[in-house]
């Protein structure tokens, strides 16, 4: 099939080393100012990191003459695809260590293309990074080792548009290369939207959020992307295939699930059809403060269990509640949104702030109206959500070490994992750097069965170590979910940076099985080499 | 772990070679009866088949003393065991042409003794059908060629224990041979439900559903087993493992969804972790009667569209209805159910009424009340729905050809599968038969992008040659569904009757992982061989 070009997306220049836009990043005395907060900090912050500081090799691969034209060797683009956007990755810039600079960036603009490169990579033992926006924060698109005789980053970003839209089947196809904001903005004439709001939005892709299984935009019920996926195109070496769009099927195990979470180790995505649903006409939203943090868990859990499916639903311990404005009193805060493009949901609203206050919840002025958020909380948590990375990499301008992880786990581990997470993480920050650590916890997804929460830690690191205390820290908290069983990812992803806890955490069987079709499809051991398998 | 004893299940004989209990079956006079609604069958009904009159052979293979206790040569048992319950199994067992009867029955207590079995089975040539309520109608649970020096059924319903009950988490860890009511007669006394009711549930166990992916109580959202199942143990080959139980992890590909639906040819599912619900304890539901099928199919897709969930939508089209009695005058009806465990259900049924209204219904008196359906239509609907399988097995008796099956696709595609269907598959039955088809279709589960059509053939046979009739039909069904890009299967699996269908569907990347992974769990190839692959 004939593409039509990529479709423009912002012009705004993108920060190779750092979160988003060059130009959203903290100036250097707010960057003082953030370190003011954390004690232990720089004095001066670190200098935003040059390209023109970086070695950058000559490539050791020559794309053939035909595809020459897809292939760049620029400095700039290589420097901006050797890694994702991981603390580890903005502290590993900024102390002029990234990761391994690709020899090459291809932008293919078809499958056909995606294919001859896949060819070509396997003949010539080059390893082919699949690259959407960058976003990895788990390590999930920079190079490791040295088994390959040259590296090549995959864009995608040129495959971006929405072929075909079903508008009464309420569906559409789209290439795996678009940002959100760039097939959203194809999908609003039909007044439809995907409705996948990761926070990595406006720099992540569908094929990103498909092969890492993204968590979207809902608190409960459908969470994460998986559930939107009408049927999947997949080039792999060892051919292409694309399942049938359907709305269920029984016939053998889903063949899109295999490749939904594989991170490009196993084939690349490179279009899907997906579920789309109408925008929402009416809203409802409002925080609820609580004191004990155990009475609040117990308050979620009552509403995940409810049929009233909250579209938010989101718990903030008392110190992402006060980091965030949404609370000043040491107070935790439950944060919850209804929405609906068909009925009022005022009564859901309602209900659920009678579960919320009969465990202990105040407040809780409900308010329903469009597009913005309804109280002050509220407002003020989503401005702090959105701006957090940037904060990040402000911070880790300071030498601090900032990360996030999360993870899920089953109700009845919930308590003692949060208590154990921020007690072990929290000493492990300071025993590397002598420093007290913040650990902070929110609840990003809810279940009838569990929840997911995400973890925020911030601590002065040791100068120039950054990389090795974080690392540090990571091990631990890496042992402490392990011990309670949960999950290493909810929605971040394996990558490498997590191949430790889902190394132990992968049942055998299926360890076996997704090596055997590791082989199948990637015989050469091209694709993505080391992220969810050696 | 050592495993209590198995429950007591239904000590009510059950046919070996038809559908549930051997005296629930219409007898002679009503098979009578039942002939005469379809022009062309028998005068007299078939003989209800003996397990004296079958051949069956001295078993080729003898069990190690050690694993001697779990196994039996009975002859009724292998009888029982040879076959599913589709129709070509009645008939086949009607004709005295039954499949392979299976040389040995097997009835492991835990995990260790299916590995063993396993073991023994891998060294010694012998093919394994994992079996749970043998209620396949796919040819799922047969054994079919010659390649091995034995077959054995491997019974897994002496493993039917709920061994653990999460209250808080709503959830239960139950052994995959437990059938339907042994399970829900277990976890009543804690107020929970897996509330999974497929037609077979008296016949079918919790392995069963999850090793085929079945099509459950809900008529929307989760549909299937799959989104119920919180952890899956396996037992394989080369070897066993368990997920961890997790409420949602994107660690990887699912490990649980390739064996979803892998029909006991990647491993045995010996245990799940699953989760449960609360009883409802608010209902309601009605039907609505449309003159015109298509206005009811846009009817259920804008209702398939809102927020409104039903429990039940089944849209019977005018032949469907009038052979449940839920309608007399040509209408085709849809039967609606809300329910909830915790709020009133009266404004979803009234908001539904509203969309069916708006598309051309009429009727639809609401009721609300306790366990039992609430119109005339609506219960004279269900009681047929669970007599059906006897009815047919009765018809068969007759010589009749009397058969189902099912699919699912998008929306803008459902108006001309049912319609080319409905016009080809009676067409192919006429011609192969001499006699007039009747073909009815209703849809079982709607979504927001499509719905499963599920479709009934009725019609009398070639006497003796009802299989060879059957297969004809059959194929020219496969033929509509593979041109109108519909699923092989919804829900009912694909065994081997389906493998024509699935086949050509499946992709082949995942066809290449699948094959891979089957080599690498089963490296001898004795699990369900020709179930989903060669």
């Amino acid at each position: 099939m004939p593409v039509a070009p990529p479709v423009p997306g912002s012009a705004r220049p993108r920060s190779w080393w750092g979160w988003g836009y060059a130009d959203a990043h903290p100036g250097d005395a707010e960057c003082a100012a953030l370190g003011a907060l954390l004690p232990g900090t720089l004095a001066r912050p670190l200098p935003v990191p040059r390209v023109a500081d970086l070695t950058v090799t000559r490539p050791r691969a020559t794309p053939p003459p035909a595809l020459a034209h897809l292939v760049t060797a620029d400095p700039e683009a290589r420097a901006a695809h050797a890694m994702g956007k991981a603390y580890r990755d903005v502290i590993r810039a900024l102390r002029g260590r990234p990761g391994r600079i690709p020899d090459l960036i291809a932008r293919p603009a078809d499958d056909r293309q995606v294919a001859d490169l896949l060819d070509w990579a396997g003949e010539q033992d080059v390893a082919v990074i699949p690259f959407g926006g960058g976003s990895s924060v788990v390590g999930g698109v920079e190079y490791r080792g040295d088994a390959h005789r040259a590296v090549l980053s995959l864009d995608l970003t040129s495959m971006n548009r929405v072929l075909e839209v079903d508008t009464a089947g309420r569906s559409a196809r789209i290439q795996a290369g678009a940002l959100g904001p760039v097939l959203e903005a194809q999908l609003r004439p039909h007044g439809l939207t995907l409705r996948h709001f990761p926070q990595s939005f406006e720099f992540s892709t569908l094929g990103g959020w498909l092969a890492t299984r993204a968590g979207g935009h809902y608190a409960t019920g459908r969470t994460r992307i998986d559930d939107f996926v009408q049927s999947l195109r997949v080039v792999t070496p060892a051919g292409t295939g694309a399942s049938w769009r359907l709305p269920a099927s029984g016939a053998g195990p889903s063949p899109d699930r295999l490749f939904l979470g594989s991170e490009g180790a196993l084939g690349v995505i490179t279009e899907a059809w997906m579920r789309l649903q109408e925008r929402p006409r009416y809203r409802a939203s409002t925080s609820v403060a609580f004191t004990d943090l155990h009475r609040a868990l117990d308050a979620v859990r009552a509403i995940a269990q409810s049929d009233l499916a909250p579209a938010n639903c989101r718990l903030l311990d008392p110190g992402e509640a006060l980091l965030s404005g949404a609370s000043h009193d040491g107070s935790a805060v439950l944060v919850l949104g209804f929405e609906s493009a068909t009925a009022r949901v005022d009564d859901r609203l309602a209900s659920a702030l009678d579960l919320a206050r009969a465990h202990g919840g105040r407040g809780g002025a409900a308010a329903a109206r469009g597009d913005a958020p309804a109280d002050a909380a509220v407002g003020a948590w989503r401005s702090a959500f959105l701006r957090m990375p940037y904060l990040r990499d402000g911070l880790a301008r300071m030498g601090a070490v900032v990360e996030t992880f999360e993870t899920a786990a089953t109700w009845d581990r919930i308590p003692a994992l949060i208590d154990a997470v921020r007690t072990e993480v929290g000493a492990a920050a300071l025993k590397a750097t002598g420093h007290p650590a913040t650990v902070n916890c929110r609840l990003t997804h809810v279940y009838p069965d569990g929840a997911a929460p995400y973890f925020t830690v911030a601590v002065a690191g040791r100068p120039g170590e950054e990389v090795e205390v974080w690392d540090d820290v990571k091990a631990v908290a890496t042992d402490v979910l392990h011990r309670h069983h949960a999950t290493i990812t909810h929605h971040h992803a394996v990558g490498r940076d997590h191949r430790p806890g889902y190394d132990r955490q992968r049942p055998e069987p299926f360890a076996l099985a997704l090596r055997a079709a590791k082989d199948a499809l990637d015989p050469h051991r091209i694709l993505n080499p080391g992220a969810l398998l050696d």
